[in-house]
């Protein structure tokens, strides 16, 4: 048995799993899946019986004698972060790392017209639905200013958001399948992003995976 | 010039303000403050002047050449847990961390029907009020679960949810502040948790502070 199980929704809509597995995947780290049938009944008690929330995602550590589990898809990337130093999770740099922190906080916790308007579906594409409410185009407004503004910065030391891969990369990435669904007008250098991301690995495993699932 | 400004809404109000700055206050650091008016166009032109959202909390950071601007309060207090290492804001034990974690970022992106049905309001006595809708009751259900099992589980080593303060008291105060409020139905050991942090010295320092600001 591997040393991980990470517990998950149907990968073509759940957009709060898909963060923390992308990080999973970034540590190198064996791991099983439990994939729970998203917003039904079944689905529902599987994840009521697993966790202490009833809701995905949830990670079981077996490296202790006593099973450890870890829930909410931000606290599992710190976790992940910190019990894999060598992958490279967070940024090295203290200020890169504390502007990190605070996107995928933001993220964590806000954009709530966009995460309810324009919901995750891997496969749909609608272009132009939903963007004309207020609450969503401010939301894209401030996304494309992060991807700009992070983009600028580490520029010359990669493509991803901090320059490397990082949990902010992970935290955005239903945001990436969004825009790729319902096609707001980005700047240019967000756009140059978003499509660094659609041709991520991390990206494109869930997304074989999802198919996998249909 | 102290070597951190943290940037706050109203404190009678202000929940998302009130966590960092009680992790602030707990690591001994000199800091000064800008109060910001709570949801006036006076105060949100202030926000936006100062930081990326346009929201409080941001924490201002001086110690470098260049001053770093960390914002939302996780993201915050990550950053102090980080800088602080002594100020013990997470528990020391990994896997109480992780569990400490868990709760805190299930508190920031979550409960949202209690966070809207029974706003923060540190000078309102309104028992019973908002407490029979179910999203409302299922929250505080969840939250006392979450007192109740932590304190169970580190009773010994403090009165606080993982023993001693941490950064997980600091997101569930202002929870404290609403069920002194709204008064819900309490297990016997969550209702002590509550009277632990009503006594906190953190805690009456943010309400000494918000008397001084009516």
């Amino acid at each position: 048995m591997p040393d991980f199980t990470i517990v998950i929704g149907s990968r073509q809509w759940s957009s709060w799993s898909m963060r923390p597995w992308l990080a999973l995947r970034q540590t190198g780290a064996a791991f099983d899946e439990i994939v729970l049938q998203h917003r039904t009944p079944a689905g529902k008690a599987e994840a009521v019986a697993l966790g202490p929330t009833g809701l995905v995602p949830l990670l079981i550590d077996r490296r202790a004698s006593e099973p450890l589990k870890v829930w909410d898809s931000l606290a599992i990337c710190e976790y992940l972060a910190e019990s894999f130093p060598e992958a490279g999770l967070w940024p090295a740099d203290r200020a890169a790392r504390a502007v990190a922190r605070s996107v995928s906080a933001e993220m964590h916790s806000g954009f709530r017209p966009l995460r309810m308007a324009l919901s995750m579906d891997l496969f749909a594409h609608l272009p132009g639905i939903g963007l004309d409410d207020p609450g969503v185009a401010a939301d894209i407004a401030r996304i494309d200013a992060i991807f700009r503004d992070s983009c600028a910065q580490h520029g010359q030391e990669g493509p991803y958001l901090f320059g490397k891969r990082t949990i902010a990369d992970a935290m955005f990435a239903p945001v990436v399948s969004r825009f790729r669904t319902y096609e707001p007008k980005l700047s240019g250098p967000a756009a140059e992003y978003v499509a660094t991301m659609l041709d991520d690995d991390g990206f494109k495993a869930w997304e074989d995976a999802a198919r996998r699932e249909l």
